[in-house]
């Protein structure tokens, strides 16, 4: 393997759940960690002020969205994405693949990339593998991820294997392109933080003997640490829970294991049983601007009429901003004024749940208590809704 | 008169500028003051606690849309308003009269008062003097404002003397009102804020007679203090401070004065020089979701291409979380993105700017230094577009 060292650390495991630390140049992140997504250089709806307020020790930052708006050349100038934004802590990006593969009618696939049409102004733009890892470097995040070849439904096995065998040559492209940047760089391209490490996607769909190949190559190449992409795209959730039971622990355990785009706090619990240790996804942020609260007890959707004088917090076991400052009444009415404010309550709320969870989690792992705690959770805290 | 005490001293005063405080039954208010404008129960795109940071002492909020959404029975229920909505400082409400009046084509005025159809579903109500005091008692504001007649814009004199003459008999009415609940209430109105405080409002238009006239009509009823109402209706900037030139004096010195709706920071800074002691506007607040961004050296628009890669604060003197936090280039980005922080980021700024400007005019006047503060403010601070 050619990869560096990533200072990830187990501490503590409980069955196939680990409790951990690695470090990046901005710092440590505890694990296992959930990134809340700041798709444009901002968490929506939320200042950077609040994330530390809620405790986020890292975030995503979208490479598609930031690579045509600002600019990664752009964020570069202004010293990477920390700087720009100015947010200390760790920051990943994604390489801009699944909002590629998403614009359907717009992007043409090809061996030398993703050929596609800008939302903003229509403009063509060459996705490869290289490019992606160009526009990363520019941004300086701590952690990039590679270029692979994103299938957009469980898809037949066919399409399947060959999203893992390109996926393996773009991810050799990608890796080549790093290593080169490391090494002593390519012209043209600033490298805003040095210290950068790269995490390889496993592909494979819901098909064994496709991620275990998927696996293999990928540990080939080598990589700081690895990711599991592909789920999360509409299969019921018993074939992710599967998916991640046999790829996990094919992984190796001395370094992160990521699970990209996931998702519920549920499937958070579940794929930290099965050895994931760390998640992004926009539901806690997106579901908040759309009035979807999450609670110990369930969900709630706050324009419910049965909220209009409810005078207790989302939450009583909460301690964010939210719960001790506003009733589930005013929730309401904000919301159904229409007022930014919801927005900003709602999520400090939601992302405080998910990353209170993660706590949680943490902790039972310690006190060995995990087990319980997943039952529990299951119990209270799964798709019920509460009104 | 049959006002009650307002608390209302004047400690400092430098040529007509003064310098003092207000007591209310949510604490006290330094003058001059501006009230930062909370439509629906919120300012738009900020929370309280970014109002408490700023220094916000005092809020207004809207009549008119609280009564028709939550409602102020509603509103009663919960315990007033400052519960509801769980502010502790005080808060001003406008009598609605003002939103009903701007409903063209949707409300008919009649001597018992202005019928209207909801903006948000067209039912009919009625806004009269007392149902307008009854709507406040509900919402129990700190202070509570008279329904007056309002005029859209400068008008004829024989219009401006119609409003004076309805703004009498409405003030008569809507004072009875207003004794009849305190003394011992009216069936079907609780009154949540018994210690409610009630303005008059002068109206007269550009006519200086018509103002006499109707300063004099206001004071014969008897107000806990006065409010001139009628300008930045579209009359010149120099018009409006002639009004409030010869107006101001007429209204009793142990009262605060507080001029309606105005204005933009040398408005501010023109009418204290004239004795006004308190201001509402949704200039700063509305602007910064605009993009309009008040300076120390003038005016900016931060979607302007220039402040692409410009990395100074807003203001290089301002103290606010976003110019310690934000460059004017990610703020930039930020609003081109239609990012939501961009409002709140921009809002916390200019409320800020707005907000410094009162601490510094008071600060002035305690040290004789206004005219000399005034001066400068012209020559910085006035029209000047920075862009």
């Amino acid at each position: 393997m050619t990869s560096t060292g990533f200072g990830f650390q187990v501490t503590a495991t409980d069955g196939a759940a680990r409790r951990g630390a690695f470090e990046t140049p901005h710092g440590r992140v505890e694990t296992p960690a959930f990134m809340p997504v700041g798709t444009q250089g901002a968490v929506k709806a939320v200042t950077w002020r609040d994330l530390e307020q809620v405790g986020a020790q890292i975030v995503l930052g979208n490479t598609y969205h930031l690579s045509l708006r600002p600019g990664d050349e752009l964020i570069a100038r202004r010293g990477g994405l920390h700087r720009f934004v100015n947010w200390s802590r760790p920051i990943l990006t994604d390489s801009g693949g699944y909002q590629v593969f998403s614009l359907a009618g717009r992007r043409r696939v090809t061996e030398e990339g993703v050929w596609f049409q800008s939302h903003l102004d229509g403009a063509r733009h060459l996705l490869s593998p290289e490019r992606a890892v160009d526009i990363q470097a520019r941004l300086g995040s701590d952690i990039a991820m590679i270029l692979d070849e994103c299938v957009a439904s469980p898809g037949d096995e066919a399409t399947a294997r060959a999203a893992v065998e390109r996926t393996r040559r773009w991810a050799r492209r990608g890796r080549d392109r790093f290593l080169a940047l490391r090494a002593g760089g390519v012209e043209g391209v600033t490298v805003t933080n040095p210290g950068q490490a790269q995490f390889g996607i496993v592909q494979g769909g819901v098909y064994r003997a496709l991620r275990e190949e998927s696996v293999q190559a990928t540990l080939d190449i080598g990589f700081e640490a690895y990711a599991i992409g592909g789920l999360s795209v509409g299969e019921p959730p018993p074939v992710m829970y599967d998916v991640v039971e046999y790829t996990a622990p094919l992984l190796p355990a001395d370094r992160p294991r990521y699970l990209m785009g996931v998702g519920t706090p549920w499937d958070l619990v579940e794929a930290v049983a099965r050895g994931i240790d760390l998640f992004d996804c926009v539901l806690p942020t997106r579901n908040a601007r759309n009035g979807q609260l999450f609670t110990r007890t369930g969900r709630l959707n706050i324009k419910n009429a049965r909220y209009a004088e409810d005078e207790r917090p989302v939450d009583e076991a909460c301690g964010c901003y939210t719960c001790r400052h506003a009733s589930r009444a005013y929730l309401r009415h904000l919301f159904m004024a229409g007022e930014i404010a919801a927005a900003t309550l709602n999520t400090l709320h939601n992302l405080t749940f998910y990353l209170d969870t993660m706590r949680r989690i943490r902790d039972a792992i310690v006190f060995g208590s995990f087990a319980s705690f997943r039952a529990a959770f299951r119990e209270t805290c799964t798709a019920r809704l509460l009104d």
